[in-house]
């Protein structure tokens, strides 16, 4: 390095107040904007809550993590706009084969968005941290709070590092992740993408693994669920939607009978919105089993079915035999696998299901934050820990999730007891919860 | 970065002719240095060549590297000299515990040097490289000259790797090493140096494997023999004296009777020069079998002896024995090791003598050009060859050195019968050459 670019490179990082983990609103993952679009255009006026949930108990972040530095990563994250690039780019991308799947309107109104306040406390060694108000503008702090709060953590745990052990640290992690992408290797006709954004260890390691798929895995690494880094590396944008649709429209519902059909309107809505490989079933939001048994005939028209609660091929499985209950080809159908995903996982998965089915893998917490044996000494706080942001009232009426693994249940309990006599328990099942 | 650093380093990168590979004349081994100045005082006069020597013949070096890259990076070290710093620094720093090692007249002559010309020519696949001149010159070619080959053969093997797949490369190498780093952490007591600038993949990876035994082994690791990253990291220079001695006086002697005495008149000279710590003989040069049969008893005086062409637990043992035999408790004598050392064989060779004598180890070609499972796909070009720059004529006649491996012999057909009748062939077993 020069001695002149010397001096300019380490006077300008003098002046850092702050490193920001969230620099551009792009930094979220795809499925968020979306449903961003259509609840935007069906339920501007709902209200809803969005809150942090470390489902890893022991973990006792506010003790890990300085409330100060939270506070000023989340103010930050605040004072954000998309750029004017970033909406020509938004506006101009083809998704999914789609071209102008944004609509003009809604961009014009994109423009101006920014993220809304936050409340923010700490209770018995965690935080508690709300996002309330219109959930057009709340459903967007999911993927930047967790973003934020896992990356508040990594950095702390590496506060006590060297620079050298911290060059080990990275090398290992390299070294590790190059040797689960020569095991994909092996997978022909894999189809895999990136969806570690929410849990990553920090963001420039998540670009790191990025880079590393699309370089190692060539065409069978079919894009990221992070829009900045889709735009950045030239990579498709992946996602379609999520389980704040069901749950808020289950809030929302009047009576048992509007609960029942809740998760089928949803379907409807998106219908209108988006087709093609965009119309991925989510079915586990109040279970699978009771999803698929009271599902019109419709829903099996569907491209694919993500099951994400249940163990893959049991899931898998199960979506099957529905099909075929249905009287479709599964050859025809993809499954779309995202839950607790490593290459052991994966590579089981793949031949169970090879020849069967159309598959596709996203690829979470095990990509983006998978640092075990990689650090100096035993380093417990680099360990990914089982932290979500769900919505949790609507209208101020609370909101539930059953999913099909119990202790992935959100919720007030005897709203939980309620949505259980809706739908039933059939087909749920306890799993420990990995990440 | 900030743009404008980023610019200008970009033009500054732009005006490079020539990534130097020997940037200053301490990039090289302490004992040239100490044998120099016995060289400059006792054999001004004597003309010695120093000729490159590729062990590894099935690598056809000058296939490999451009003899024009070659040229460039030899004429580069020759246009070197001693700076103001790195003379003040030989001058006033202390080496194994003695001020004032070099004495001023020695320094003041070292000042003016640089190397002297070189020879190129290719002959079936191989480079044929010789250093013509005074031996007080010709000396300090050795180092630099196999480290140059050595830099160029794996920027050789890298050129058409991308930049991820080198990311990956060395994070894989660092994670090797440091994983080597920690088994050897399990040996209390342990001292151990880098030896390892000759064969190093290149000079900075040597100087990440020296941070890395500097951090993790802390006091186990005693020094490297590279007297320059020795300087900029405040460690110990580690080195004592090497074959070519008694090669050259080998070469010397007038008859077969001053032949016999060789390596016994490069013991006296030395103790004339150096002391305590720097008293290790080196016994292999013509066999280790006849030295010790034919040592006279003041050599059992001396502080420690390096076996360096048996294996390390066979040729500790003879020494061991010799030892005893001459009355002296092995326990106040210090072995040092330095042939084809790897975390197996220096575990290996600790636990054997633990406790029974004092030991040291030079690790050389292992810890710093170690790619293999490295690449992303096999590279043969990354494999250390066995590259050696060895004295091969002295004021006109042949050097020879016989080694207590055969396959380690040079020299002219004729004269190793020669040696072979004055020293015998006594314990000499062929192994094969590893690097």
């Amino acid at each position: 390095m020069s001695p002149s670019s010397d001096i300019a490179q380490r006077v300008y990082d003098h002046t850092w107040k702050l490193d920001p983990i969230i620099r551009s609103l792009l930094d979220t993952d795809f499925y968020k904007l979306l449903m961003l679009q259509m609840i935007w255009g069906l339920h501007p006026e709902v209200s809803a809550t969005f809150s942090l949930l470390n489902r890893s108990r022991t973990v006792r972040l506010s003790e890990e993590i300085e409330e100060s530095e939270l506070r000023a990563q989340l103010d930050h994250a605040r004072s954000l706009r998309f750029t004017k690039k970033e909406m020509i780019w938004l506006a101009g991308n083809s998704f999914y084969g789609r071209h102008q799947i944004f609509e003009p309107k809604f961009l014009a109104w994109l423009a101006q968005f920014s993220l809304p306040p936050y409340e923010l406390k700490r209770e018995d060694g965690q935080f508690v941290l709300h996002f309330h108000g219109r959930w057009c503008e709340t459903t967007m702090w999911e993927i930047p709070a967790l973003a934020i709060v896992n990356e508040l953590r990594s950095r702390a745990a590496l506060k006590r590092l060297g620079q050298f052990e911290l060059d080990v640290l990275y090398a290992r992690a390299k070294a590790k992740l190059w040797s689960k992408v020569e095991r994909l290797r092996n997978l022909p006709g894999l189809r895999i993408s990136d969806f570690g954004t929410r849990r990553r260890h920090s963001f420039l390691w998540q670009r790191w693994c990025v880079e590393a798929l699309k370089e190692g895995l060539g065409g069978a690494f079919i894009g990221s669920s992070n829009v900045l880094l889709a735009m950045n590396n030239d990579l498709e944008a992946i996602g379609t939607n999520a389980h704040e649709l069901p749950m808020v429209l289950g809030a929302l519902a009047r009576d048992d009978q509007q609960l029942r059909s809740a998760p089928y309107r949803v379907l409807e809505d998106w219908q209108k919105y988006y087709g093609g490989n965009l119309l991925i079933v989510l079915p586990d939001a109040f279970g699978t089993r009771s999803f698929l048994r009271d599902a019109p005939d419709w829903v099996a028209d569907w491209t694919g079915v993500r099951p994400d609660s249940a163990p893959p091929i049991e899931g898998g499985e199960e979506i099957i035999a529905w099909w075929r209950r249905c009287g479709r080809d599964p050859k025809d159908k993809l499954l779309v696998f995202s839950d607790a995903l490593d290459v052991d996982t994966i590579e089981e998965t793949f031949h169970h299901f090879e020849g069967r089915v159309r598959m596709s893998f996203g690829w979470g917490t095990n990509l983006t934050n998978d640092f075990e044996g990689c650090a100096p000494s035993p380093n417990a706080a680099l360990k990914a820990i089982s932290l979500v942001c769900k919505v949790s009232e609507v209208n101020g009426r609370p909101a539930v999730k059953l999913a099909d693994n119990p202790r992935k249940a959100t919720g007030d309990p005897e709203e939980i007891a309620r949505y259980l006599r809706v739908f039933g328990d059939a087909g749920r099942v306890e799993q420990e919860i990995l990440v």
